[in-house]
């Protein structure tokens, strides 16, 4: 019988006496004048399990892999309810211990830097196995939510031939040698780019099955690094047809609380071990209990101009004014509405003032923007009328416009940053922190 | 009260005599000299609902979307147990009827070539939007199945700087201006290319969370046209530590019946609509019944030389192969193991005989290879010397030969292809088919 130590410490004492299989890494070893004692871990969870070796074994070390054959017995410590009585053990890859003092499997505290630099040995790490752990149940939860409400999974493009949120941020996608290219012969016969985000093809499919989302990587060339941004990021991008504004805000709202709600339960081992566990335990308890302050965004500016912010209607607000309302003023997420037309992408619906558009962005404490959304505009004159005004490529959009041309419906959808999620849920400083293999400017980390 | 279809016909009589608001587009209308009778569809569900008015509307077409409000009476036809008596309705988007004669969404038989040349317009076809359904299950039991046995859901990045199959058929990502270009100044700094594989990287995670898989993108510049290759497509890749070649083989097995299995109660209306529904059932079933059969690629070699086949071993063996095996020979799916060192990537494991690599392939009818997988070689001095054996880069793979320097352990894994799967499932001739917009040379599908 073998098992991962999440299972073994689920049956727990019910496994007295019983001779069992177990492998995994060493975490920590000590060793008195009869017995070694050695603390295993193998990822399942957070939680180790001692074994007990009745002779010191030289190579048994920190970091080293071990197949442990034993019996489960009662443990005589306070920290743990069963241990293993090791009766053979298999040692797998034996290294010198004096190279481990080189990487950050060493046994101290390591910078989030340090541990980032070696991406690849972070996992084997108690901070980043829970920071994945937490991450896997995030998407789980993302999955369940949207399939017990009849939501269908769909797989947009990652390779796309248009920049729908108008950034220029794009990273274009080539087969050329770069060195001797000759743009007429590269692989898709016309240019070619990596997605900024699915919204324009989740379109077409939620007039077709009315509620879908979608789960994939989006990316984004921006030169400027902050510890909010990443080049290559995960996105949740449900799009529902009949679906108004006050809808999405709702849909919106509900999605995440359901997250919080069920991480702080299916998370609770993880979550113990980061740093500042009560605020964060705080901080998301306090998120579930009051609905998100719905607030458009010419009342967002009178506010900032009113606490001596520089700013005038029109103007994006930035993340020093998010910051602003989120943990000074509100003290709690907001929901912003109806931004000028002039900062937002063409297809976001205009509303009857003509003045703004039915956008809306959900703005959490620290990480700022967790959520941009909108209802579309589904009216076939008024969103020309938008391509034109924007200066737009109408040919490369036909496709776009033509999902309006042969009856459409009011419809919206929104995009949930899933890395700023889980930065928000574990209190990560920086944004690197919470994906396995961060990508940014001049940096691809293995 | 606004359902949608599939929660109204689950409630279904318990409804009757109720004020219920349905939205959907017309599929179909008759009108007699009292009343017209449209045939609403809303995309959750394959099955329609019928609508009674009263008088008729000549904007009600085929494809128009309505708002109706009305009662829910019994069916007095035999298709359907409850209809709605329409007593008001919105009209949303009309548009001219001529208009419809050019798109898909006019009620005949298209080719597949047709609906994929308005992929924009394809859900709202009984055809597509049943794949969809079908493809959104199949990924939804994905999930649950490695959740439910304790696999965690890793992100392996998007943007490598490796070519992990070592097929050179790389997209390169870049944020150049391809006509004046300089590389040293390249977003990256480096070669970025779009990933062929999440393995490398899932490796160095199962290496510190035990189980994990993936479920993403990944792309292949080749050049040749198959309709079972897509540029871009979704791969599901598992990776466990303390997993030999045999537990990779159970686990692979295991994962697939469990899809099909479920698949076959889950989305049986959907099923229900496709050409060939009978023998989609049939080929489902079977493959549920028996075990695949286990073979060599030696014994492989020797039956297709037997067979008439022109080959040696050490060659690779092609669809055509494949097809013989398991179409005539065997009848059922194969995992063909153990192939030659040089036809397989460097990472697989060495076996005894020093000829062959510890691999697996499973190979199904039609769509031939559906997983690829491999013991991975976790001995580093052997790692080592196979890397020098392909000339490989040994700088750029520092990281991954470092996975087995601070100990490691055996470990094994599989690259699932999604699309091919649902080929498989939905009895597709062409991959396309089966992915929302596919890519493929010289063609981006919108």
């Amino acid at each position: 019988m073998c098992n991962t130590i999440k299972q073994l410490l689920k049956t727990n004492t019910r496994l007295i006496n019983k001779n069992i299989v177990v492998k995994g890494w060493v975490k920590h070893k000590r060793t008195n004048k009869l017995k070694t004692f050695v603390i295993i871990n193998d990822g399942s969870t957070i939680k180790n399990l001692q074994i007990i070796i009745e002779k010191e074994d030289q190579y048994i070390n920190i970091g080293i892999y071990l197949k442990i054959k034993g019996i489960i017995v009662l443990s005589k410590g306070n920290k743990q309810t069963i241990e293993l009585l090791a009766k053979n053990i298999k040692i797998y890859g034996i290294f010198k211990y004096k190279d481990l003092q080189k990487t950050i499997l060493q046994p101290k505290k390591h910078s989030y830097k340090k541990l980032r630099e070696q991406s690849y040995l972070r996992f084997r790490t108690n901070f980043f196995s829970s920071i994945m752990r937490i991450r896997h149940n995030v998407s789980y939860l993302i999955h369940k939510y949207f399939h017990k409400n009849g939501f269908y999974y769909i797989h947009t493009p990652i390779i796309t031939n248009y920049d729908t949120e108008g950034s220029s941020n794009l990273f274009q996608v080539t087969t050329l040698n770069l060195k001797t290219n000759d743009l007429q012969s590269d692989f898709f016969g016309e240019n070619a780019y990596l997605t900024v985000s699915g919204q324009m093809h989740a379109e077409a499919a939620a007039l077709g099955l009315r509620k879908i989302y979608t789960f994939g990587p989006a990316f984004r060339a921006e030169k400027s690094k902050t510890p909010r941004h990443l080049s290559e990021f995960w996105m949740v991008e449900p799009e529902i047809a009949f679906f108004n504004l006050k809808n999405n805000m709702f849909l919106a709202e509900e999605l995440i609380k359901y997250i919080i709600k069920n991480i702080l339960i299916l998370s609770k081992d993880d979550i113990e071990i980061l740093d500042n566990k009560n605020l964060i335990v705080n901080n998301l308890t306090k998120i579930l209990n009051k609905e998100f302050k719905r607030i458009s965004y010419t009342k967002v500016i009178k506010i900032l101009i009113k606490n001596g912010y520089n700013i005038i209607w029109g103007q994006d607000i930035n993340y020093e004014h998010e910051k602003f309302l989120v943990e000074i003023y509100f003290k709690y997420p907001i929901i912003i509405f109806n931004y000028p037309i002039d900062i937002k992408p063409f297809y976001m619906r205009k509303n009857k003032d003509k003045q703004t558009v039915a956008a809306m962005d959900i703005i959490f404490p620290k990480v700022g923007e967790i959520i941009g959304g909108s209802q579309r505009e589904e009216r076939y004159d008024i969103l020309l009328s938008q391509i034109k005004y924007f200066k737009l490529n109408s040919t490369i959009l036909e496709w776009y416009i033509n999902t309006r041309r042969f009856s459409t419906v009011p419809h919206s959808g929104f995009g949930l940053g899933l890395d700023r999620l889980i930065q928000f849920i574990t209190n990560s400083k920086n944004i690197k922190e919470v994906i396995p293999f961060p990508r940014s400017r001049n940096k691809i980390y293995t």
